[in-house]
């Protein structure tokens, strides 16, 4: 079969793969719709995920059924699904621990294109089809659909990670098309006030119609400054990271009250350490926490989420900035996402309607 | 001075009374605006607290400051306040240990017309201060000030109550202003379906407005079986009880996911006892959580759910159906709510401006 | 092969049985050794999980692997097992959610002599083996092993359940052999006082053991009179409800604070609904919280619980009042359990060393 | 009145101090006996919490009030009391947060011998006496009462932040007075196996007697080295740093499981960053909880705490490796503190029996 791949770290191109095999409890699908993530654009030119050979692309999208094993109960060809970014072994100690992110190690959640060949192929192979696969409701769009293989998990799990509550003042800092999601869920938890950092102005437009209510840029100095500056020197009950770099906690912990939260959803891609500053940390007693963490995939979270999508509560159609049709744009869409244009949330190809 | 009182079980009048003390914490304020809440109707013709003689009436309501006690730092007067329903004892055990509603005793943060005279008079007392008045913001009218009081925070209890998560189904019982305030509630957490309970047609007009998604009728059979028809036979994920009687915790578990929370904050003010299905309840293990409690009291709550409506993330004018302005009309608004109009949500009593 | 069952409601002997078949995901497992459950005799005698025919018996046991399918990684033939009561399929929305034990629908994590054979015959069946069995300790006697597949789990979870935290008082009542793992957990969990209902002279000398510091009998008056008695009038911050009846739930909000928690591992047999007394229960508004759930089960859980006895932080052995040895001694294991006699805990059945 | 100070940094001595006036909350005391805490090294010899003139010392200790504010209710001369090292505004916005040691802003509920005079004087005084006092149960003495200022509820915080559960293998690092009571608050929090980080004899064979299993010595290699030399290269489960410097978050982070928790007590005295290594965090998304917090103060906390001492649940009496009777020893519990010879644990020094 055809598959866009990873030649090696800084090569991509087309090669003709295997059609995977289907154990008892797999499913193979084809892919209707992808889209490029960020994470892609690491992968290849960064070696994010160290040195890859022929490694198929791809872990956004949805897809359609076409076989499965014999102890899959609950798909058939033919179904078309919705497919997560992270698709955990189910039965494993980190699953059975809450942590099905890290079942089989730290990360090792995330298969596709990581661990195993991606979506951007004609054929892809789904472990546990009954565990991670979700009927894809009618109601969401193909493109809509790819949004929610990791976007909204994402965006949505910072908000979680930081632990929002009624009411609170939230810091969400990157709004690409991550932290995009962390406001809308932050405004979805109930925050009274949504600060965010970011200044691409068509990601400040879309920020603003999903609740952000103030902007910060990190040209107008460090953020910590104008926070505490719009907070009258209290800082911000939580915060979400969904951009910047290891300097970024820094800046955050600074900016955050006694008893807050840091959710980190941001890809940490380069420095040896995050650093903490000891003194605003509360040399080490000021309850600020630090977590950090990969989306959780599987079955459940795409149904809740996509049940969010599909009845009119979240509306992710601002996130497909680029929309492209057919096999042949795949590369100019991952082009894309790497030389990021000023207009630039998503790029999503379809692949078939 | 003068004050709107119960004078005993059955009978309501103005009366003649002194002007309360103000100890070292304390703080005297006069009333703006009240609301009359259902409690009221309670407590005046069924002696829900019990026999009391001329109880100053009223729980809800903002109000100026006249004078402070020695040891209050942040109120003065001539500051315009909300003013919570609860109103802790803020270093009781029972505050110190998460419960501050329930300090000194079980519902004990309850005082205004309960324990002690209530804000329908020229002056009243608020217990701490500092802990538990909060300065009004001046985007917030009186009018909707009053909601604050105790709609906002009893029906957003409910929905924390019930754990409310990122794509739950939801059924809310009761759609009187506590219930629409559930719903709202539950939509500000990310609920992805909203099934709601009643059939009064501005109730239900409003509870769209605040993200209801359908609606099911008691005329049209036992909530339970109209629920599971809904889901598939799985029930709900989560259930706010906002109405109806001790008997409606049988048809809440019935209509529940094991593994699913139900949050009451219904006042059950008759009936012995709750009944809880024993097969349905899993035979004792089903994991179905109930939970019903007092709304938390004190500033920080009016602090954060008041920046809510402030910032434009809640709108609560829908809730004060009838508004009168003047001393006179507060026994007309008590009557209101006693007799409860098919039109009827609030009746709100603006004294000043 | 050989099989001792349950041959309708009433009836047990033994029965030829095909040895059953083993999928790609399960293993087949010889058993060691079983313990006999009240439940055994709530199965058989009271019809409790419904009529059954030919059902073979147990739940509790330890097990030498035999056989495991093609996709089963971490267990081999001749190793040697933890058998946890509760073997969830971890894929399930319910085990996604965390609650694992109600995997397939409410309480349907519990397949032993319930949905399929249980473990008293010459082989049993086990379904996805990697995430159910757990390699067994060396230091872990055969005996004390068969603790480990419910008594201890799901007395845990009753702690886990009331949420025990440092320092709270809290109240077991019922002091079989699952209340007794109640109190060594309540004790585990740094409970700084534990009363204990019960009055079996064995049991209250184990339970003085775990950690148990008083005892009250029903015999002496309502359990909430003495309790409150004990406790200033206040009531316990925590309740473990391990025996009794739907009835016992009334007695324990009585005996509990505003702000408690009621954890139920009690299996209620019979009783159409559980009563929660409104006015005790702060008339829906006391945040007296009530839980009751199935123990979890499964591989982490026996790994995490097996180290506790292990170590030596965790002594059952106290538990197993009456062993045998021999697979003759089945039924007079099971009838002891059905007769109780007063110095009984728990009869246990060595099959094989 | 007679006053052990801080006369400036680096200067310790006896000072005359105006006796402290009594606010209607509050409550003047003598104390009856105090312990001498290593921040009391850090106030005096390193300028910890800035400079300070004249500022009596101690914050652990237990004492007779002998004058009460009008509106205190609970205590009245005479009384012998507990008194915690945290004494926080319980009314202020941080408590009512639920981090009453932040009340004010970042561990301002801190007071004693920082924000104004501590313990070692002829008289100290307490804010908001009900909310911070709790009365001396009988069984406790002198010397075991001073234990549960400080160093009992720091020690279980640390097992609090880190969430110890049923069966989780735990890592202490620090086995000074502090991390001994973690390493005996995680084995009553249920921890299965105790790894402990320190080689002092004498502290090496308290930990045993709290719970710890094994021992670790820096000076046998990095600490990450031996924990997953230990732990089948996976890890542990959650980590209390109750000793050590900003450097010890780095092997920490490295010694964790994906999905554990850090829970740091250790008051952390130099350097301007904590460093968290980036590929060991996960780059970010590895779900390893990095918490820190000051003990919570308060008189439900002492209540609590007492009652397992009371109860005979914990026993702190090996804390208290030197004790002294009088006054005038109490420059010589300084100076050992700052010495730290090999068998030191605490100093106590009983002032009046």
């Amino acid at each position: 079969m055809k598959a866009f791949a990873m030649i090696k770290i800084g090569e991509v191109g087309w090669i003709e793969k295997d059609r995977p095999a289907c154990g008892p409890n797999d499913a193979i699908c084809k892919p209707l719709a992808v889209a490029i993530c960020t994470s892609d654009v690491h992968t290849v030119w960064e070696g994010a995920v160290g040195p890859r050979e022929n490694l198929v692309l791809g872990h956004e999208g949805c897809a359609e059924v076409v076989e499965v094993g014999s102890e899959v109960r609950d798909f058939k060809p033919g179904d078309r699904v919705l497919v997560p970014a992270i698709t955990p072994d189910w039965n494993s100690l980190e699953a059975q621990a809450g942590f099905s992110m890290h079942s089989g190690g730290m990360l090792a959640g995330w298969k596709f294109s990581n661990i195993k060949d991606g979506l951007d192929s004609e054929y892809f192979h789904v472990n546990d089809a009954d565990g991670n696969l979700a009927h894809m409701p009618e109601e969401i769009s193909l493109i809509d659909a790819c949004m929610l293989s990791d976007m909204v998990p994402t965006g949505f799990h910072g908000v979680e990670l930081a632990d929002v509550q009624f009411g609170d003042t939230v810091l969400v800092i990157g709004i690409g098309p991550v932290g995009l999601m962390s406001v809308a869920g932050a405004a979805l938890r109930g925050a009274s006030r949504i600060i965010a950092v970011g200044t691409r102005p068509r990601c400040v437009e879309v920020a603003k119609q999903y609740g952000a209510d103030e902007f910060i840029s990190y040209k107008d100095g460090p953020i910590e400054d104008q926070v505490l500056a719009r907070t009258a020197g209290q800082g911000v009950d939580k915060i979400i990271i969904a951009g910047g770099t290891v300097d970024t906690f820094d800046s955050a912990i600074r900016s955050l009250k006694p008893g807050g939260t840091i959710g980190n959803v941001n890809y940490l891609g380069s420095g040896e350490y995050i650093r903490i500053p000891r003194a605003e940390w509360g040399v080490g007693m000021g309850h600020k926490k630090i977590n950090g963490g990969l989306m959780p995939g599987g079955r459940l979270r795409m149904e809740k989420l996509g049940a969010l999508v599909a009845n009119g509560k979240l509306d992710v159609s601002p996130l497909a900035s680029h929309v492209f049709e057919g096999w042949d744009h795949l590369p100019e869409a991952l082009e894309l996402m790497k030389d990021k244009p000023a207009d630039l949330i998503k790029p999503v190809v379809i692949l078939e309607q």
